[in-house]
């Protein structure tokens, strides 16, 4: 062993390390005050040959020196995309907080884990309220229910509840002896349900999308009759999982018609409301998300609509099944889970219904957040959101050259920008193959330019043309900052085709 | 709508919000200092009812003023068990270091998502880099490879490459119409394994336990056997998990034999090394890992013995098998994973190989915190907890009423303490029933106490008696602190059935 003992292991003089660390707290200040007031570029791009002259990533045999490392991460935070600019458009999620911030600090110099009530007594305690308060919401008195890295995963808990409560021999046996399973979902939702259709042996082929109407909301009638006929071929539908927001239109299902299918049929309905689980507070979407309280599972993600840090999501069970995640996932550890801890229930122990074994504390920055808004300044933040999509919207309609694909459900807005150039010519396939290459050209500019960052895609266009989808995610985005997003991809478009 | 919009919306004043985030550092530092000198206790224990007697968890309708909530955030970490304390032998993880934590404060503040090259530019190729440095140390040029949440996500990864390339129609088909699929690892392997075969459609009946030597390592032999039987019944076996560092007593199943056996008869051979994954930089380890280059894939935990916060976990694959997470696990996303973006190759885009959708960052803090340590300061912490372990061995074997239970083989120590009233008792029923109680009763009086935290259990003793199991995962740790603990224990316990 050689004789150089990293000097922060010293036990009784921490000056070092806090010198250190004051200079990357001035690192952290700095970046939130350039990013969040919109000084900085969104997007300084580079490709990796660029980024990797400038950065060396190489992990050396020696040590780095402190004032190295610290110019080091000054690099990393001037090539990082900075998602929490207020003109970054490009992802659902979008903004920040010094209150989710502050919770996210603290849980990271504390470091623990939340397998059991033993070592995560606070936090276990703290978990249960936060999900009993969004289950609330969905008009649930009380909830099975975890916080999951990421809402994909969440998605995950809801199908193996599905699985479970209708063939719970699986746990031992598998699939493989059991009569056909199939799941059903729209056309519009998210890519993990087929992902997990592979992951849990179910199989691509066994998810059965159901058609959706024009603004991309699962059809009652049609899950109604894809039903009878999976029953008819002695097939078992065993989840039917419905969006709240779905990713590209923001579309939400009829989820209280799709409920009364369910319990017709005696089918699980997952609910994955990642994207629009805010919905359910607020008055002016009370009409979509009707019947909500019949569901049986819901995924909602913090981390997207609320200016809380990834990873933040909750997957809530209805309360008539409570203690399945148990039942479904429990292996009974003994070396972790004992049953003879004398200061405490073991109940209180979480840790056997995860499918994780380490669990990030990722309660601490939603509670400390939700403490400090208080729920109607939590509610305001997703109607800022929801108004400035519906103004963008309206824009959008109003403006000469933009023209919307889809209507505004939610806080994403479909729309092609048209050249002046396209303007006149005839709606035919050579106008759509030119006007295909309108948004990826622009996104191209926009980012080299690095002001601002706007998504665009092909999906659900009756034509597969790309068309932009940008999403207002961020309470912090004003009217003005919408003008400006419309003018800049005019100019960086307008001489396309000239 | 109501009109009190969230000051920290201003986008053009953020003197509140750093105002604010100072004294959230302050609380950081001052919690940083006490724990990691040691000077805190390492747990207040509370009951459920005391902490909500401290801690008004209720999220209320109005927003709680900042002193307010700088408070709750103070108690929220006076509650907290202290992880990263000298004295907390209670998990597979300990310790702190600045740099690591300066790598998630600004991971924190950045909020980004794993999922493209375009959204995590600078992550993605430092990811990558990682990777590739971890999987050098598995004596590979190359790796297929992704960070996880977690230990029990990447064995989950292994599985399912494994599953995939013995039945790629799985994807699409599931397991319904394929022949039986089993999974081989030892006895004293993660429960995670069998959680995952629930959750892959498998099933636990269909997980076969592998015989363990003395020092529960896996028995090769007993391996050949299982498979040759399970060939004869049509069975396919798919996957051998082997351990390197098992969760109790710190075994590393002998690899390589047990990669000759996978080898013969072409099974997938994953080995978490969740634990002792550090083991393959460790001169003094050699032997026991030889033969590693051959398997397939590999859990590594970073937050485990490294001082990493969590979550921090790789998973690599054998770059013969390149492209096949990829494979197993893609669905080809057309709105996240674009083909026709103009400014990059989107094969750097990783999110398509993952089963999550957003991914948190987890490299930098890794990739910081090696940086300035060197991969010699990285192995000699490794080198100082194998180190303190063996010497705590020692002092064990040699102090009066101490008495081993297992050998040391990584940073775990696993003994009994045996009051003196118990001492010169005749070892039958009586005395084991007697013993087994002692454990229980002094970790219920330490916590109490609150200086020091370890962890006991039964699991795999031949008698099912409670033991300790001490962790030295700090390299922070002193001899003297070793002394002090096992003084603890004999001071809490040398009264009992006296």
């Amino acid at each position: 062993m050689t004789s150089c003992v990293d000097s922060h292991l010293n036990r009784t003089d921490k000056s070092a390390d806090i010198k250190f660390l004051d200079k990357v707290f001035d690192l952290v200040k700095k970046y939130y005050v350039e990013t969040s007031t919109g000084k900085s570029k969104v997007i300084d791009f580079k490709l990796p040959s660029e980024i990797k002259s400038e950065i060396d990533f190489t992990l050396y045999d020696k040590s780095t020196d402190e004032s190295k490392l610290l110019e080091l991460c000054e690099k990393v935070l001037s090539t990082s995309v900075r998602c929490t600019h207020p003109f970054f458009f490009n992802q659902l999620f979008g903004g920040t907080h010094p209150y989710s911030l502050a919770g996210e600090f603290l849980t990271t110099v504390a470091n623990g884990s939340m397998f059991t009530y033993e070592i995560a007594p606070v936090y276990s305690i703290m978990e249960k309220e936060v999900c009993l308060k969004l289950a609330s919401f969905l008009g649930w008195d009380d909830t099975d229910s975890i916080l999951a890295p990421g809402g994909s995963m969440c998605n995950l808990y809801g199908l193996l509840c599905a699985r479970h409560k209708a063939f719970p021999s699986v746990k031992t046996k598998g699939i493989r002896g059991l009569p056909n399973m199939v799941i059903l979902t729209s056309e519009h939702s998210h890519y993990s349900i087929g992902k997990f259709a592979i992951l849990m042996g179910i199989g691509t082929d066994n998810v059965v999308k159901v058609n959706c109407d024009e603004d991309g909301r699962m059809s009652p009638k049609d899950l109604r009759l894809k039903i009878l006929k999976l029953k008819e071929d002695s097939s078992n539908p065993i989840c039917v999982v419905s969006t709240m927001g779905t990713t590209v239109l923001g579309a939400i299902d009829p989820i209280g018609a799709i409920a009364d299918v369910c319990m017709e049929f005696g089918i699980w309905h997952h609910v994955d409301g990642c994207l629009a689980g805010p919905a359910v507070m607020l008055p002016e979407l009370a009409d979509d998300v009707k019947g909500i309280e019949s569901i049986d599972s819901f995924s909602w993600d913090a981390h997207k609509l609320w200016t809380v840090p990834l990873q933040c999501a909750a997957f809530l069970v209805n309360p008539k099944h409570k203690g399945i995640m148990l039942e479904a996932n429990s292996m009974n550890a003994r070396y972790l889970f004992q049953q003879d801890k004398q200061n405490y229930d073991p109940s209180l122990d979480t840790g056997d219904k995860s499918i994780q074994c380490g669990r990030h504390i990722d309660v601490l920055k939603l509670w400390i957040w939700w403490k400090g808004k208080g729920t109607d300044g939590v509610r305001e933040d997703s109607q800022l959101c929801v108004k400035h999509a519906r103004l963008l919207g309206k824009m959008v309609e109003e403006r000469e050259g933009f023209e919307m694909v889809f209507r505004v459900q939610f806080i994403q807005i479909c729309f092609f920008y048209i050249p002046p150039g396209l303007r006149s010519l005839e709606r035919n396939e050579d106008f759509y193959a030119k006007l295909d290459t309108v948004a990826a050209y622009i996104k191209s500019e926009m980012v080299k330019k690095g002001d601002v960052m706007i998504g665009y895609q092909r999906s659900h266009h009756p034509r597969n043309i790309n068309y932009w989808r940008m999403v207002v995610s961020n309470p912090a985005i004003t009217k003005a900052d919408l003008v400006k997003v419309l003018d800049e991809i005019e100019e960086l478009g307008k001489r396309m085709f000239s």
